[in-house]
């Protein structure tokens, strides 16, 4: 199973499945409370997400209240869509608050590829360690400057000391020694917006309850793959789609992990 | 019925069915303007509540506007959830044109137990006058320092002369001389963000045509908690659950309210 | 079919659906980016619309990088909901990078019927030449001060060199020479919130893909007029209406637009 070119060995999908619903079982049982500076578009949808996944959502953006908010957290997301002055404020604080209190916190660098300022301040970020990243392949190549292959997410993660999830037909989430590969998701889940910020947010939330960041992020990117499956089934286009994912993420269990998980083992 | 250790009434489901009733028939008559302070998670949902229902919502927070706007309207909401600077120079402007204007307004102090600045706030625009309050039990017990238990409840709401909404497994209405409680609604309710901010929402719309702030609080609490449970019977989790209970504010009519109204009268 | 009393000719039903047809494949085909400066009540559902569509949409209203966004954008929507300083300072920015850029953008001037100063607003940005502008009745008549009827229509689009389309039970659009009129549409619509905001990003997108804006404007209003009677088809109330009516901007076809289109020829 190791790739000769690599340091990181590929998960087996027994470790990814048996992983992932542990830690669905530990999140359903804590309720781990989740703040976030998210994009105001991702907002709404990010909040049903954690709640319906059964974690508890907070957004404030506030500087007089954010650090209070953090401190009484489990885990924090920060998302730069949307991002402004205030989101910038917010999010200075906020990673300060989640160091000082030792809690686990994840950048979805949303757009850096749009705009060279958003990349210059995720770069910035990087720096202050978060656990986890979460993004998509032309996010990867504007941050890490190469293309989003296994062997660039592996030298980048290991470089950085955190774990890269990156989302695509294949996910590919890496801390550098392992691997995991995901081929679970459906086409509909890029015609709702902010179901990436949403995937990142429950990123967050398995954070809170798993110590080993790649496990949890992997975890977090099975069960947002297998509930778009499960969803799609449900749907007759994005509008029921995106009620139907909610559904699916308050209703998934070990079970159906354990049925529809997919790595993708070359 | 009478509680020996209060001067409060209890309210009978008679009372409480034949009000809700009249007040929903007025929201629909009438369609009022409610001008709505709330955070940018729940602005849609509230909004679309409150379509739902037969109210016309407004949502600006600009200080140049919000005067103008909330001049035009019939009940205003002041919510406090994702609380900035922005906000409350907007909730200054707001109360003062809803004061002058003789219209009713709403507090619903969210996450005031998250975070001691909101709370002092909180008490702040109370010393302004608003016809209700609507909160959980975390939140009250942060607001009056006390358990949230009736007794507690009718004192506050007699010394501040308003109307306390406190929802939980029992919904308690007071204003201290009168009470009601109700145990409709459904758990689903708690899984989808914003359904407080929303019920808050629909108190103001139904101050706006009725005057007795009692009447229409538990008028406005009834409605929200037999949607939600007619939501419930058609739905597979959170997701299609917000979507069915804006059909349900949509088709509730008296006689639902007759059939499933259900007070708890020890 | 000429009015005699105005110099527009009315355009005949096949010419509107034949139009809308391919307007709707090149959009499909070409998956225009639109950014959009819009109402935080607005942004999550039009986001959704655009992606329901096949547009791909962003919203980010930060000084600093919204003009790196509208300079790659095919499109770029004004809409004053909500409108505070941070807007009104992005949408000078991306106005201009609009202009420069040579990119069509539409101007929805919502709500500016109740506060003076937004009304204002509406007719400076109206001097920097949006190609459409898309309103409801009474937002027209504060904006050209005159009633919304045909002949005003026309010659409100005629002096500003613009197209309007003005939604209402009967839709009419004018760019003072050619006129459209569609009966389309269902009075759910008017029940959730966003809708309008919503066209008029569509709007938009059809303009990112066809230069004529009369054509463009027509046909985001066929398709979201014959959208919002499918969505009625298979909806209970509101709720259910805002999932169905994205479903149907996903699946709507030339065939479904061909069979449904209504003009209103006297």
């Amino acid at each position: 199973m190791r790739d000769p070119q690599t340091a990181a060995r590929l998960m087996s999908r027994e470790e990814l499945t048996s992983q992932a619903a542990a830690v669905l079982s530990r999140l359903r049982g804590k309720s781990p409370r989740v703040h976030c500076i998210t994009n105001s578009v991702a907002q709404n949808f990010t909040a049903n997400a954690l709640l319906a996944l059964g974690a508890v959502p907070s957004m404030t953006l506030s500087g007089e209240e954010i650090g209070a908010f953090v401190a009484r957290s489990d885990a924090l997301l920060v998302n730069l869509g949307t991002f402004d002055r205030e989101r910038r404020e917010a999010t200075s604080i906020a990673v300060d608050a989640a160091s000082q209190n030792g809690l686990p916190w994840v950048l979805d660098p949303v757009f850096i590829d749009r705009a060279e300022q958003r990349a210059v301040y995720a770069r910035d970020l990087i720096l202050l360690e978060p656990k986890a990243l979460r993004l998509n392949a032309a996010e990867f190549a504007a941050l890490a400057d190469a293309a989003p292959a296994r062997e660039a997410v592996e030298a980048y993660a290991r470089a950085r000391r955190l774990v890269v999830g990156l989302s695509g037909a294949t996910d590919l989430i890496s801390d550098g020694d392992r691997t995991a590969t995901l081929t679970n998701g459906h086409p509909l889940m890029a015609r709702v917006t902010a179901m990436g910020c949403a995937a990142s947010a429950i990123v967050a939330a398995c954070l809170a309850v798993e110590p080993d960041a790649l496990a949890a992020t992997a975890s977090a990117m099975v069960i947002v793959g297998i509930a778009g499956e499960m969803a799609a089934e449900k749907s007759r286009g994005p509008g029921s789609f995106a009620a139907a994912i909610l559904d699916a993420l308050y209703t998934i269990d070990a079970k159906m992990i354990a049925a529809r998980a997919r790595t993708d083992l070359h």
